[in-house]
């Protein structure tokens, strides 16, 4: 197909698809002519990846290519792949070295030590979370540290359910995708739902637990 | 206080404290000179706010003006601002009316309905769960609607934790304080948790449940 129905069938703008091309996240496509080229299926299945990570996820462009080259990078299992892409799409916070920092990172470490949960140094969301710890302690919020546990224990259920229906996926590359996508949109869910319980709680409290 | 110690204070440079003052996120020092003004305490409070909603919760420099005048709107209750604060934090994502959004919109609904969550029509997470499941029907990716169920679990048992802790508070401005900033560092921190479960799950297997 053409590029004018590349942008129809994804609802990608033609000058949008151009800047893809050239940022290379998405690969190019067979040259009929000058000034002609053909694209295939696979161009729009990862057209609409790349505008979910983008659109949806809120990923940046260079976040977005780094993503898609961990996830097919060559010669890694699936869950390695899922894993590096993972840790391409955290963002890096900006660090702060300061006490409250210090502070922050240490509980962050107690509590991973708590949980005895096997996270590597490396896993960038480590930054993450004493970055928000950091910002709740110069803030004077410290009481909501007690909410840290209820919160790890949420997340491991979600995280379950999710890594048992991926495993039924028999294709690597589809795998791979449906780990990525719901990686971002899974976040974006989470806090939907969590808005949802909070106005059901505050204004509701009728609601069927 | 004079400007530079309010940004030691703070760690916000001088530059941006001009800025936020301009943009009206911060409310002008005592003028002692034509070119000199001092900063109390309040300010100091407000800045480390302003700081941890826009660098840490990823709040652009408008919603947090907005997030602000609806925090200390008058006449409201504390519930009625935050709630109000909440609306406004909350991103509202483009909305493309095609098939797969109709489709997802109904998802929506029909989850709330069977949830039995009141949750307004004005809550703009509707469109931001809405988007969310209208890109996994354009990706294919619909087999992820079985976790939506354990997702809004999760959700209302930490939305739960948080209310019974918040009413805790006596003081209604901190109450509020506390509220906004907890909302948008709680999906900072249970993204990050999630992605230690996931290591877990992944790579580890013998963690504690």
């Amino acid at each position: 197909m053409r590029i004018a129905e590349l942008s129809r069938r994804t609802d990608v703008p033609v000058p949008t698809i151009k800047y893809y091309l050239r940022e290379g996240l998405l690969s190019a496509g067979e040259r009929t002519s000058h000034n002609q080229a053909q694209y295939a299926e696979s161009h729009v299945r990862r057209l609409r990846l790349v505008k979910a990570l983008i659109e949806v996820g809120g990923l940046s462009v260079a976040a977005t290519r780094e993503v898609l080259e961990k996830m097919y990078g060559p010669g890694m299992s699936p869950l390695d792949s899922v894993g590096k892409a993972q840790f391409a799409m955290t963002n890096s916070r900006p660090v702060i070295e300061d006490e409250a920092w210090e502070a922050a990172s240490k509980q962050t470490e107690e509590l991973i030590e708590q949980l005895g949960w096997q996270v590597r140094q490396t896993n960038p969301a480590r930054q993450t979370l004493t970055s928000a710890l950091a910002t709740l302690s110069r803030l004077g919020q410290t009481e909501q540290l007690k909410l840290l546990e209820g919160y790890a224990q949420a997340a491991r259920q979600v995280a379950q359910a999710e890594m048992e229906l991926l495993v039924q996926e028999p294709d690597a590359d589809a795998l791979i995708e449906r780990a990525i996508v719901w990686t971002a949109l899974g976040d974006i869910v989470f806090s939907a739902l969590r808005r949802f319980a909070q106005e059901d709680i505050a204004y509701g409290g009728s609601a069927k637990q």
